[in-house]
């Protein structure tokens, strides 16, 4: 095997322990699973997860469902890895922190609401979610789905905030590029894809369709916004089409070979519903190879950037990522022969 | 009575007869229950129509159940008062015309989603909307939140494009006063205590938190975005509340006295799902008398924007329908006394 895992951190399934001393545990007080994957600094990092925290505030008043449903929401953020990869690209090719934290945290509620609907009855119909019980359970489905609205309305008004002051082409540049992504052309019709996907089928599509157009987001957001040249916005174009058929790969393995308690998700949810799964469909050890070559051109293309270090830093952790997870699903693999 | 209507078209509920050419039968050709309610003249309204129409374009690759849930909602725009009001105020008050168009469906597409949302099992549970069944009943629930999500993104998008190459401030007052109307501290609140409601109470807050919001964006997105004055802003906001309350008290008195097949939606809702209706609540008589005070207060109003004949026409026919209206209620409450 061709992978050369220079970390190796089991960073997918581990219980988060927040170095940066925030709390842990849900409202309720019970242990919450989350995922930390560190791209950023400490001091970077907090910025996120702050923003996160913060940019979707509610007045005392807000209806108590929707309110209990955004409060969740917002506790729970996730490895807000969309949000890491956006912050540093951006802070990387010289956007103004406040854009690039706006751009961040944008994505990563796009993020948030595409889980709320994804996992609503009328779709995945998922129990549980970042290890606790899915919105729509603990505060209605009506109040899932307003909260999830609020995620998407703050993400475009956050998008907007970004491009105040900005020439009129990038801005126009970044509406053309989100709209792309999430709207009919992008998310939507890859949610609906895997909504009325039947029999087992083309897993890598999936994940074009689904999971790649949000790290594009994270990637070229604040590229464009920050005016780079062509040439760096198509190899971040290339690195969010790898890390997406990544991340969709490693979600295929994890979902038919671990618990929901490992993954914080309900587990096992391609095959009860007849979801394509590459893993099912081409087999664990090719779907292996189709992992592995995504690693090494990962590699390469991140390779292209470097004269930009700042730029390298988070996209080489997010592949390291990769790999150690890979790493571990080979050991797994090796372990069921 | 202190209504003195200058006209009385049956306009809420008389089937579409479009003079335009505008086929009104659906894709399947059954008839469909629309209405005609003309704020603007035959070349403006025919832009307004023209524009919900083809501002959501769709791939002949996308997911089938997404695409006939879009087109069925692109097919019904129902009676577009809010993109008429958001238009004509637009243009009135000297806007490009491409950019009132943008912000004009963009309240539209606003309204067309939260539609969707509200019908869904989840939420009101209707089977009906603008004479057909609604999109989650003809498409799968998860194809008609998805369609809604495209209605919400681009209405963003097309908000963007209106105050692109605006003055920075002119902007970020219009995304200020989109979020406050759209998201947790408007209509989303508005619906999630509209859901959650039981007893017979407050139709008049249900009316500011709910059907207001839009009206506001259309009649003040297009002030701020053309830069007018704080004081015609004010009255343009005094406006839309009075048009939210009286929007909702007829309502109110339809939901109680019309069959579905006058209404194009579901009836009886609010006795059913045990929501607030002020002539439940108050009686017809006294519902009536708040109504007519909205009328005198909204002819008022209107007044002050006598300098400005174009921005006044829209807003004095919309009066004019409210009236006609009224007087069609007062004659059905003394046929039932």
């Amino acid at each position: 095997m061709v992978v050369d895992p220079t970390r190796s951190t089991r960073v997918f399934d581990e219980p988060v322990r927040d170095p940066r001393g925030v709390a842990e545990t849900s409202p309720g007080g019970e242990p919450r699973v989350s995922r930390l994957v560190p791209l950023l600094g400490a001091e970077d990092y907090r910025q996120v997860l702050n923003a996160f925290r913060r940019e979707l505030p509610a007045a005392a008043t807000l209806e108590p469902h929707l309110a209990g449903a955004v409060a969740d929401l917002l506790a729970a953020p996730g490895s807000l890895i969309r949000a890491q990869l956006a912050f540093g690209t951006g802070k990387a090719l010289g956007l103004e922190v406040a854009a690039a934290r706006a751009l961040a945290t944008a994505v990563e509620y796009l993020h948030t609401a595409s889980l709320v609907f994804d996992d609503l009855p009328a779709m995945d119909d998922a129990v549980e979610r970042r290890g606790r019980p899915c919105p729509h359970l603990l505060h209605g489905e009506g109040a899932a789905i307003l909260a999830a609205l609020a995620f998407v309305h703050r993400a475009h008004a956050l998008v907007a905030q970004a491009t105040f002051g900005q020439p009129e082409e990038r801005a126009r540049r970044a509406w053309e590029c989100l709209e792309s992504q999430i709207g009919l052309g992008g998310i939507l019709d890859g949610q609906a894809r895997d909504l009325h996907f039947s029999g087992i089928g083309d897993s890598a599509s999936l994940a074009a369709g689904k999971t790649t157009p949000l790290l594009r987001l994270a990637l070229l957001l604040p590229a464009i916004v920050a005016g780079v040249s062509p040439a760096i916005e198509a190899t971040l174009d290339r690195i969010a089409a790898i890390f997406g058929d990544t991340y969709q790969a490693l979600d295929d393995f994890r979902d038919l070979f671990e618990s929901s308690a490992q993954s914080g998700k309900t587990a096992g949810r391609d095959r009860l519903l007849g979801r394509p799964n590459r893993v099912e469909a081409l087999g664990a050890q090719e779907a292996w190879r189709t992992l592995d070559r995504n690693l090494v051109e990962a590699r390469s293309a991140i390779e292209e950037l470097a004269a930009l270090p700042e730029l390298v830093a988070p996209l080489a952790r997010m592949r390291d990522l990769f790999v150690g997870e890979s790493v571990r699903i080979a050991a797994e693999l090796r372990s069921i022969e």
